[in-house]
């Protein structure tokens, strides 16, 4: 228990003791989770410190499977995530159902929207649908995921999707927390109609074009022949893992085995190459040192006494009054007061 | 001339007075700049300090263009930019050749060598060809790029090359000192051939496959068609911007005025945009966070009261034996210790 003062006691009102948050999890109850995420979310230390210790008494399995999954607004991400999980409840998993969206923090375009999300799934019981996101946590999006992540499997549930809104940088932070990326495509070839930024395909271990029903099989077709073209002019990090590109139709409920198969191939081949936890347990260390990063800069320039000047630093080479260069050297005198090693 | 001691004294041996520096700039004396560019590479404060000085004395020109040149080894990169830097000379361009290269910090695989690079441009006086690359500077291989980018500017130079490995970060990282970006590819398609890492295409503004001569051209030109449809699926930071794909051959010296007319004609749309200017003005902002956040870091994770169990804890969490919360919970104790605000 490093790290825990043994002695901690919960000084605010509307917390439980330790045991009432553990016992939960482990029960499987979904109120529950919610509230430990609340905590983990939390940007009062003392909240945060016992979910800390609710994730000590949490251990991650090779049993669970985490799954990225990207794609732009109005390729149906939402309508196939929630076909998936029931789905996936018909084969005996529970999955639990999480989101990345950085855009969230200034109040615009949220994928989370006001009404209910997944609403067939969320009534499940066997499912999980975190219905809100806060990304106002040191070290990232990413990192308060990765919590949230660990507190799902701590409940029970085996299949974790996170879901990321495909046109920022929540792409490249899922890499860190998830085991496979899928990405979602609609038919038909070319950037006008898929809208995905550059480096987000990149990303991505399995391609699925969506929406391959009705008059729009054909196209669906052609449209996997294009990116089939495309992928084979990439590398991927595993060697031998050739991207497939499969076809899904959320509406007619087609194709969602060959993506679970496909999914399940690529955790055999990391397992298999022990890339699977190495790769979390990369992840661990690359959270941490992105968290302890974070919080050393929100330390320092969260204070006035740094920020201020930082600010006005750079509205100054904005401005072309001053180059970078000098600007540093001010920063470098501002430091040097502030740390006492 | 903010952040500068005007009473600022060279403690150094084999340092000059800050005239020697400037006019020999203004002179356009390669080995003054050369002694410039070791200066601002140097760890020694007072040598950066007094490179600081020799930047206040130079100003960026609309009239130069920074490329980005990435591809893997065994493309004809060196080939490429030599031939390329003897056609610009007799254009009446005056080139620089740089080179950004993160794997030369552990001495492997080092894109320099041993051998005189490109020794036709390198004795043209009307070019300068950087022989060594140091990273080991705050903000990473692309701040100190960036210095050596002005200083090489101020000698008189107009056409910035920046060579990059092509299998590392180095290919994001140059994003954020050059104007425009070249991708070298060879006769031959898939990722077997090319070995191009994942992300690294999506950099590109303009790709050449090199070595379209002899026997090689029409395979060349089957190439450049995979190219020119896999490039329709991906979105360009630039509306309008179809990123060409062209052929050119060093040996042949056949494409080059194509590629440079391509350089330019994507320069005047980043001009005529207001682009040119404003990312600019952004890289200079974002070499200022970037190496103020670097700062910070080393100030604090440099000092062996930290880095030490930092260290360890990362040990800690590879062995399992804790979590990344337990270790994020230990630094912010010591964080805060030698943090005083």
């Amino acid at each position: 228990m490093q790290g825990i003062n043994p002695n901690f006691e919960n000084k605010s009102k509307n917390v439980r003791p330790l045991s009432y948050y553990t016992e939960g999890l482990q029960a499987g109850n979904r109120f529950v989770l919610s509230e430990c995420i609340t905590l983990a979310e939390s940007q009062l230390e003392e909240k945060r410190k016992l979910a800390t210790q609710i994730l000590h008494h949490t251990k991650t399995s090779a049993s669970t499977i985490r799954i990225g999954i990207t794609g732009t607004p109005g390729v149906g991400k939402s309508t196939f995530i929630e076909t998936f999980g029931l789905y996936l409840i018909k084969q005996g998993h529970k999955p639990a159902v999480l989101a990345i969206d950085p855009s969230s923090q200034v109040h615009k375009g949220s994928i989370l929207g006001d009404k209910t999300r997944m609403q067939y799934l969320s009534a499940n019981d066997k499912a999980y649908v975190r219905p809100t996101a806060s990304g106002n946590v040191l070290g990232g999006t990413a990192a308060f995921t990765k919590e949230t992540i660990q507190l799902c499997e701590a409940a029970g549930f085996d299949v974790i999707i996170v879901e990321t809104v495909g046109v920022g940088q929540s792409e490249t932070e899922v890499d860190f927390i998830t085991d496979v990326n899928l990405l979602l495509l609609q038919p038909g070839a070319g950037d006008d109609i898929q809208g995905i930024k550059r480096g987000i395909m990149e990303n991505a271990d399995i391609f699925i074009i969506n929406k391959a029903d009705g008059p729009q099989l054909e196209l669906a077709k052609q449209t996997r022949i294009s990116y089939q073209n495309a992928i084979q002019l990439f590398h991927h990090d595993i060697a031998g893992w050739l991207c497939p590109v499969l076809l899904a139709s959320s509406m007619e409920k087609t194709g969602f085995d060959t993506v679970w198969k496909a999914i399940e191939d690529y955790k055999k081949i990391l397992v298999s190459s022990k890339k699977f936890w190495t790769n979390r347990t990369e992840q661990e260390i690359r959270w941490f040192s992105m968290r302890s990063a974070a919080l050393i800069q929100e330390l320092v320039f969260g204070n006035p006494s740094v920020k201020k000047p930082f600010e006005h630093l750079t509205e100054k080479i904005r401005s072309e009054e001053i180059s970078g260069n000098t600007a540093i050297q001010e920063m470098e005198k501002i430091f040097n007061k502030i740390i006492q090693i």
